[in-house]
């Protein structure tokens, strides 16, 4: 039997694993700390939430430096992209079926 | 400063307890099996949450007996349905967010 929440993806229940994800369908690529000041939390907070979607294979790393400056920039991978949109379709029934 | 992801309860970002609540929303009361059979979980699984729920007294439980069969059922409290409705608001603007 197929129940309501069964597209609900456990690895964007967090509310901040649903933010950065959010934040990297519209962004093509973000630093550490505009995720940071974007999502308003803590650096330890991002970084274990980060390295969760980064283990789901839903968002890649890239390092690189400017200047003498490391840079490190996450984006959404395809899986990922192609997984929260699944979810975002799953809140949204869910929602719809909430006020009904 | 505000955002968007702040009025998102950490209390129903878990799909077993959204479900459960939402059950609790359009029902007055609700037993285990019917919960359990409405969100296809197992009795472990909603055991718990049910007691995350009851201990941020987000739903309440009345233990009563059938014959002599204990009949257990819960329900949601008055502060329960207010959360829970500003948390669907705040997803609601969440997706409305992620769609612009």
């Amino acid at each position: 039997m197929k129940h309501l929440l069964d597209d609900i993806n456990k690895a964007f229940e967090n509310k901040i694993r649903l933010g950065i994800m959010s934040a990297l369908m519209v962004n093509e690529a973000l630093d550490f700390n505009s995720l940071k000041e974007l999502l308003g939390v803590t650096d330890g907070n991002l970084a274990s939430h980060l390295k969760t979607l980064e283990k789901a294979a839903y968002i890649k790393v890239s390092k690189q430096f400017i200047g003498r400056k490391p840079n490190t920039k996450y984006s959404a991978t395809t899986s990922g992209k192609r997984a929260f949109e699944k979810h975002i379709k799953a809140l949204e029934n869910f929602l719809k079926n909430n006020r009904a």
